[in-house]
């Protein structure tokens, strides 16, 4: 079998070089991601995660990853707490969008509670435990976003802030609002 | 050269199948994909394109398309308005952030202006227009979230609404609050 092998290479038609392979012409199109997650509450204490993986493992973050296929934004967030977690939320609301265009990440992060008042260390976590404001391991979080979602959490306490809109109630895109469908390809 | 070939397959330690190329390896991760895109006024009128391509080739839509790579979402609205409609884009704020999970997409809708009073058809338009409310080809909109991005944006006309966080003021995800910097591969 042979090795992986691109080279940066304009397809046909295309506006920018991307990676091609180089036995088979497979155009690997790099997107950027989308990370989904929550700032969970429970009787005033916030839920955080010591992370067991890199990367900064031994920091602690609120629970979050990668969206995956398929997935809406608020499913890939309780996936993510029940993986890192055990924890199953009531999500609120959104609270922020954040970007990180150095590392082509969309962040959205939603306002939760815990729907059960249960969490152990999922597989990615070394610990998880909840957090007096004034507690909060500060020094040790792990990544930018997890300092301006708490921080912007707390602001929303005050309840000064409302939502963005997100897609009709009970609507996924499918179909037009008169009902019509949309063909897979018209999309 | 080999025609490009995957086969579904579950990578070592990985929780999903993945495609795996049948010649060398290769994993080919598919994430979700970003749509970013604007409703744009400019005297109490709306800028629509006619789309030139397909998908819905012949119908009307707002400006938008996949963010890029080391794109920020504001960034990206821009360019394909510009693309688009060969339009200068003021942002104003985050209008929506739809969820299309069956293709996969999450969309985020901005409310924003012209900031010079020109525009014509890019390469991907049929043309271009103005549209006052009641003139808008309703039955001719391209894809259900630009019926959404649309209501939603005569809704926040009202002033009721207001925006999500985004990132800090001039922060870009690189450094921690204290001006401390994340190595790439901490992220």
């Amino acid at each position: 079998m042979n090795q992986p092998s691109f080279s940066l290479r304009l397809p046909e038609g295309d506006d920018l070089p991307r990676k091609v392979c180089d036995n088979c012409g497979f155009v690997a199109y790099e997107n950027p991601k989308i990370v989904v997650g929550s700032v969970v509450r429970h009787e005033g204490r916030i839920l955080l995660c010591r992370r067991a993986i890199e990367p900064r493992s031994g920091f602690w973050t609120i629970p979050a990853g990668y969206l995956e296929l398929n997935e809406t934004p608020e499913e890939g967030a309780r996936r993510e707490a029940r993986e890192e977690a055990t924890a199953t939320l009531a999500i609120e609301r959104l609270l922020a969008v954040y970007s990180v265009p150095r590392i082509s990440q969309v962040q959205l992060i939603y306002r939760a509670r815990l729907a059960v008042p249960e969490f152990s260390a999922g597989p990615e976590s070394l610990e998880v435990a909840l957090f007096d404001w004034d507690d909060i391991p500060w020094d040790d979080l792990a990544f930018p976003t997890v300092h301006w979602a708490l921080a912007h959490d707390r602001e929303a306490e005050t309840g000064a802030t409302t939502v963005p809109f997100g897609n009709p109630a009970g609507a996924s895109g499918d179909a037009m609002p008169d009902g019509r469908s949309l063909k897979p390809g018209e999309f």
